[in-house]
């Protein structure tokens, strides 16, 4: 990298950090970063210091919360009968999105990987059974990656959660909607085949 | 947008004012930054907080300094008989990536551009003229963008410091360097033709 000022190279550094950003892209970001006003600076270099401090992961849940009471936790709201698993607090937001879903949710907060060391004690199932049992929970969604650590985690959650008596089931897979078939890769098209619905 | 927490709409929001960065990146940015920990984050904020106050415009030839003394500005390190007249700071870096050129720089800090408002009084021509007499300035290069912005500069400057008696020059266009001709766009290669060096 050129000489650039140190509190610029910094910059560049943390910029580079985030997901799919290369040094090229954190430079641009960075010298675009010096054309904001100063007051824009300060803002967002305020919003990032108290992040962590305001958004908060509710401790049943683990959804993200910013008041005191989880919005996701709500049982006048929500249907308790049911809880969909999920990977990562983002997830949540895109299933709230489809509006067809009103039940609980449990966000794992990890992938099952033995390669990167996350072991079956990273899902942390005692808290989720405990969960369950509280809620009375009668079906359990799972929604998951379809990803080998996604398929993982969803059959060592599956066996986990059949023995306790529940109906447990799995995001469908197939096409994208809007796909021309042509696009499709192989293995996609193999799971659609799999899952074909009868009229 | 889904309801994400207050705090996560507003720094989601100065994202995306970074160059490049739409909705969905933003958000993918912004859900890793609560993976940070609380004391990069907290270093992240304070570098963005003070990156004005430390990163100043020199007020000679408008590069980047963060020490009282300018790095570009040195006599004793650098020929002054030369000048390149440059429009971002960012530039600088690239050209002295070169280590072919050791003269003096001036960053313009914008282009010529009537459309967006920014006429001839924007370049401060008048600094530029003083520092050329200051410098005994005996040759300038233009090294500015091959945009339409870029190219109507250059004109308007070239007509400007010609009258000074400077011997005045542009970068060269033509094929970027490793290019396959059936790559290379009509109006590059039409450049390049013009441009035509005899052996």
């Amino acid at each position: 990298m050129a000489k650039y000022p140190i509190s610029l190279i910094n910059l560049i550094g943390f910029l580079r950090k985030l997901p799919g950003v290369g040094t090229k892209t954190a430079e641009r970001f960075a010298f675009q970063l010096l054309t904001w006003p100063q007051e824009q600076l300060e803002h967002f270099s305020q919003i990032l210091h108290t992040l962590k401090e305001k958004v908060q992961s509710c401790p049943e849940c683990h959804c993200l919360m910013e008041q005191a009471e989880c919005a996701f936790c709500d049982p006048m709201k929500r249907d308790a009968s049911i809880l969909c698993i999920i990977s990562c607090p983002k997830d949540v937001y895109a299933f709230e999105e489809t509006r067809m879903y009103r039940g609980f949710y449990h966000v794992l907060g990890a992938l099952l990987s033995p390669l990167d060391g996350r072991m079956p004690d990273h899902l942390d199932l005692d808290q989720l059974k405990e969960r369950i049992q509280k809620l009375h929970t009668q079906e359990v969604i799972i929604a998951l990656d379809s990803t080998i650590e996604g398929d993982a985690t969803s059959l060592y959650l599956k066996e986990s959660l059949v023995k306790l008596g529940l109906k447990v089931s799995r995001l469908a897979f197939g096409l994208p909607m809007g796909s021309p078939l042509e696009y499709v890769d192989g293995s996609t098209l193999s799971r659609a085949l799999l899952g074909r619905q009868h009229f």
